[in-house]
Formats: structure tokens, sequence, C-alpha cells
């Protein structure tokens, strides 16, 4: 059976995707909408965190290139400065975020260099009968654009029509790291989140600050603050929001040098959260598979999207080279893999965008106190379907509270 | 949490699932619509195989009264005798049938002398209400009446609405058996299938001949002669339906000694295949669970059936042991575990049982002369969805003759 890849779309989900299929030697095409050069130059994609599965993944493949343990962190700082809680959960393999711009280009080589072939152009649901000529399966792992709106949005797993938050994500200079590093998650109950996150830079070790921001919130402004128009006025807003909203970073802040670390190290928007059908019939015996943001495109706020793209590129990535057709049942044994995953994440990001259920506000309170709860929770990060077995309903919640209970007073006894 | 658990049904299903949960030292009620007696006594219910998965789980509960390797039976003798076609597969671990009406009552005696308890009333969907305020879960296992019913066909899998095949099944004393042991699976295009198989009888060791006939064909009259109006008529009618179209079975009858064991060892009817949803929501937080048939019925051609019930209950059983809140999470787990093999089954079923696509029908020719073929065919009768993987397209079925020609060629290098 003749095995001729395409893959749309050069994020995680398509590079590691094409380095796998490469790894075991079979016949892979990238087709990008933009130069590694032009990627490189473009305006912040995202601030996205690699979890230790994910950095796994990536030395499985072979483009573990930032081995460094400086440039990794070990744990999530948690606050609720309302409540003036103040907790930390520690990781047990550490995570690690590099700028995409940095990662991308970098891994196109990586694929380019093992016999990938990448093509630059942009690519339309038009182009679909074109490319099922050239290729005997097509994923599509790009969000963006008309393609991945070609496969349907999955009603029940699909219950927001907008984003449920507006979002300032920036690059920052002059933000002390924590002690052990870590990234911090923090809330402010009616205005928003934040991330916190120590990331590689082109300028080396920087801040990522993720803003979600509540409509009609306190926080909302910065979501449309223009930082080309004033970076005075916004760097001034950014510091405010933060020194009322956040304490817990602000006070890790040198204001003289705070800073973005470069003008287009900044994004602003929204995020819909949607899970697609995984499988596209295309006529003729033909499939195209969504993988990434094109299959479940996810709130920033747990960073799940890159680690949920990178387990479905592997699942896509061994089923193309272990099964011998790709049919509706190969469709559907993909679909089986990972839908666990995508699900968890999927669901578990909205559940956090919610206002909570009085069990997950004990949860957290719990935590605040419970070392190994707070743990669990923390390495959950990594296994998102493991959190959803924990938080999928008040039951669950409840019954994760009297387990951590039953064990500490079995550890007092 | 409390975990009472109420059982509907004394098949595979919830005799298995019952057995296991008291097995976990957990609460089991088993309601039966009939005393063991009653069982006892009554019509032959079915001719079902239980495969080698099967007997190791009845090994793991404690309930496997019959390991004499006398009683089982170790290949499957396939036979197409319009194209003179007659081979054989092994099977790595032998397979067993035992009247149900031997098997159940002996079951049930296991789990009451376990502390189950066993209740003998007849439910319908009105007496939901009452049995959720009784047990925390309630398990649907019996697939007649109306409580099957309650569980909503889901269209996409439940492609037929009337019986695919008219049906006569019987025990009959005169048929030597094949050497070595097997049961003989034979074909007649256009007419229907005959599944011969050893089988423990009351009276010891016998024959169950299962005739599934094709509407308008030679054989259908056999599912509606009654043997109580004139059983030699009966018996000379399968005799001579069987010379016709089965000479393989027929040769080792002995007319003089061929007769139904007793009276009521007939079974008449048809079975529409379905495949229903896995649970049902009753409000207030509880749900119910399917099993056996009331989740999937099939055809019994494959004797798909009690060995899908027993893989079912077992999962069933094991997430009701090991999770912590029987709610709409709860189900879909179970639901992922078991559809697998649950849709294997039903789909591999009905696959047979039409018109065969020109790859199935060169698969059979295959395996007439490439052993390996066979018996991976013949193995897979415990993993439907293995044999739904080589199956489930005529893309997979050519890849899967192409797979043994390469092997034959390589061995043949």
């Amino acid at each position: 059976m003749e095995k001729r890849i395409g893959i749309i779309g050069a994020g995680v989900a398509g590079l590691h995707l094409g380095l796998y299929l490469r790894q075991h030697g079979m016949d892979a095409t990238i087709i990008v909408d933009r130069t590694a050069d032009g990627i490189a130059r473009a305006r912040l994609p995202n601030t996205a965190a690699h979890f230790a599965v994910t950095l796994e993944r990536e030395r499985l493949l072979g483009v573990d290139h930032w081995p460094n343990p400086d440039l990794h962190y070990t744990c999530h700082h948690h606050s609720l400065p309302c409540q003036k809680l103040a907790f930390r959960g520690d990781l047990r393999r550490p995570s690690r975020a590099v700028d995409h711009r940095i990662y991308v280009p970098l891994l196109m080589e990586d694929f380019a260099a093992r016999g990938g072939k990448i093509e630059v152009e942009n690519m339309g649901v038009q182009d679909l009968a074109r490319l099922t000529q050239r290729f005997d399966l097509v994923v599509v792992a790009s969000g963006r654009g008309a393609l991945a709106e070609a496969f349907a949005p999955v009603a029940a797993w699909s219950p927001h029509q907008r984003p449920q938050r507006q979002l300032l994500a920036g690059l920052f200079t002059g933000v002390r790291r924590t002690d052990p590093v870590g990234t911090t998650l923090s809330l402010s109950p009616g205005h928003g989140e934040l991330l916190e996150m120590p990331i590689l830079t082109f300028g080396g070790m920087a801040s990522a600050l993720l803003f979600e921001t509540v409509r009609g919130g306190d926080l909302e402004a910065l979501a449309h603050l223009r930082y080309e128009e004033s970076p005075a006025q916004f760097i001034a807003t950014v510091l405010e929001k933060l020194a009322r909203h956040y304490p817990q970073v602000y006070h890790r802040i040198d204001p003289s040098s705070f800073d973005l670390c470069a003008a287009n190290d900044v994004l602003q928007g929204g995020v819909t959260p949607v899970v697609r059908r995984g499988a596209l019939d295309l006529g003729e015996g033909k499939f195209a598979i969504a993988a990434g943001d094109a299959h479940c495109t996810v709130d920033p706020l747990l960073g799940q999207g890159a680690n949920v793209a990178s387990h479905s590129a592997i699942v896509v990535g061994e089923e193309i080279v272990e099964d011998v057709a790709f049919d509706a049942r190969f469709c559907e044994r993909i679909e089986r893999r990972r839908r666990e995953r995508v699900l968890g994440a999927s669901r578990w990001t909205n559940l956090m965008l919610q206002k909570p259920p009085p069990e997950l506000t004990d949860l957290i309170l719990e935590m605040s106190r419970n070392q190994p709860l707070c743990d669990e929770f923390t390495n959950n990060f990594n296994y998102p379907e493991r959190q959803w077995d924990r938080l999928a309903s008040p039951q669950r919640m409840r019954a994760w509270l009297d387990e951590q209970g039953a064990q500490a007073a079995g550890a007092a006894a």
C-alpha cells in the first residue's frame, strides 16, 4: 500500500507527525503558508508550554534541542490573592516553553534535513480535491483558515459559540523568576486569570504573561490596549492591573526594566473553543484527518493546545505506519485512541473558565494545605483525561476530597 | 460511596457481573423473571459457544465447572459444499458449549452461595424508578422485554429493522463428532448457513445444530416446521435439507438415532440485530447501564453473543469496583472500554450475513489453502475487534490477502 502523506500546517501537530513519519521512513510533505523565515519574523503566535509528556516525544523524535535544565521549570505556583492563598504544586518531570518562532523553524529544518518535503503555499478547501490526487492521506494540522472549518464541530463537545476570555499574551523583560522556577497560575474571580511562565525567547529567558480577561471585568481593557499606539501607557496599565489583581507577580517586577521583549512580542484576541470531527470523507475512498487546532481548539489558560496536538500527531503517525488502509475504520481507530486526551483537555479547560462549582472551590482550598492533592492536580497537566476523571462531576470532586481526607487521617493515625 | 448494585437478568452478562462484584466484596442483587428450576425446565434458550476468552473469565470467577477436555472443542471446520471446499482452522485455546439451562442455574447457585441476592420478579420500565431507590446503580442485562427497549438503538450501528435470517436451533442425538472435535460452519449460498457444535446437554454430549435460513431460500421451511406437530416429519425434513445442503454434516449422521434430545430442545425465530445506547439517564444523578443483549443483540451465526456479554460484564464490574461516581463520566468510561469488542461482534456478524463482497469470497477461498490465514480468522472469534480490523473494508480484506501472499512467497523463498 502506498503511503504518501500530505500535512497542512507546520505547528506542533504537523511537525511532530512529519518527523514521526520520516523516522519511520515514510514519504511526508508539509505544506505551510509561510517560510521558516516568515514564521521567525512574525508576531508572537502563542505562549505554549510543553509539558513532560511532550518533551519526552521530542526526545524520541530527536528534536530536543533545549535539554539545559535552566530552560525548564519544575512547579506551578497557584495564587488566589483575594483569599490570601498561595501554594505550589510540584511537577514530577519538568516542563519547558520555547517561543514557537524559534521552535517551529528549527523543527522545519530538522524535518527537511531528514528527507521531509516542505512546500510553501496557502491551502483552502478548494485545494483538497487536488491534494487527494497527490497524497494517499491528507492531514489538516492547522487551525487557521477555512480548511479546519471543513471538519464539522461536534455539538456535544463544543458548548461555546464565542471566546470565554479576551486575551493579552506577551513576552516581557523585568519579571524576576519564582524560586523554585515555575509557572504561576493566579485567579482574580470575576476579572480573569493570569498565567506567568518562564520562556526561552530570541533574547534568552524571559517571562510570558497571559492575561485571561472576563468580559466586563476590570482586566478586560488589557485585551484592547495597543502597544504600538503608546508603549508607555500599555506598560503602565499592565503594571497597574498586576498590582491590583496579581500582587504576587507584581512584587517580582522591576518597573524600570519591565517591557515587551520586542514590539511584536504581543498577541491579543480570543479563542472560541471547539472540538471538530476528526475525519472528513473526501469521496472515492479518501479521507482527511484533522489534528492539532484543526481538530480541537482550546482556550490557552491551561496550556493544553500544544500537548494535545503532539499526542494527536503521534497517534496519527503510529496508525499511518501500522495500518493497512486509510478507510473509515482507520479514522475511527485514530479517533478512539486520541479522544480521551483531547476531550479531557477541552472539557477541563472549559470547566476552569466557568464559575466554579462549590466542590471545585473546596478542592482549590484543600490544595493549599494538601501537598499530594496539589501535586496530583499539577502533574495531571500532562494527563488531562486523568484530571477529567477527577473533575467531571461534583461527585467526583467530592470523592477526590474524601479520598485525600481519608489519606490525611490515615497518615495522622 | 455506597455501591449497592441491582442487576436485571441472569444470563451470562448478569451472572458474570454479579459474580465479579461478589468476588470484590460488593453488594449485588440479581433480579430474574424465573427461578433456577424454571430456567432449567424451559425450552432451549440458545446454543451459545463460550470461546477461550470467556472460559478464562469463568476460571477467574471460579465458576469453571467443566474443565474436562472431552467437553471442549479445538477447531472450526469450514465447508462450502457448492465449491467442494472444506478446510479447518485451529483454535489456540479450546472453546466449549454447555446448555444454558444447566449453566445458568449452576452459576445462580454459585452467586447465591457467595452472598449474592437473587430475587424472582418480572421487571418492566415502570419499575426503574423504584429500583433507583433501592440501588446506587441498576444494570439491565436482559435483552427480553421492554426494559432493554428503554435504551435507544444507535442508528449508525443498527442498520437492520428485521431479522436477517430465520432460525432453527436444536440439540440433536445421532450426529458423530468431527475428528478433531470441532464446530462446523457450512455455507449454502442463497439458502443459509449451518453451525454444528458439540454441546453438553442434560443427557451428556450432543450436537447443537443452528440452521440460519435465508428468506425465500430452500431452507426457510426449517424455521417454521413444528416438531410437536409431527416429530417424524420434522426429523425427515431436517435430514433431507442436511443431505442436500450440508453433506459434510449429513454423512456423520446416523438417521436411525437422529432426533432432538428432548421435545423442548428446539428454538425457532429470528433476531433483529441492534446496538443500543449503553446508558440511560434516570434523572436525579442516577443512571442505568445496559449489558449483554440489552446493549447489543447479534444474530447467533458467529456465536458472539455470550462472549460479548461476558466481556461487557467484566468491564462494567471493574468500573463499578474502581470508580468513585456512577455519573455520566462513569457511563462514558464503560462505553469506551467495551465498544470495540461489542461493535466488532455486531459489525462482523452483520457482514457475514450479507452477500459477500468479492474480497471476502477471495479470503474464504484463500483460507482453504492457507493455514495461518485460516487459523487467524478462527482465533479471531475470541477478538471480534481484531477481525473487524481485517474485514472492515475491501481494502483491508485485500491487504490481508496481500500480507498472506507476501508471507507465503517469503516462506517459499
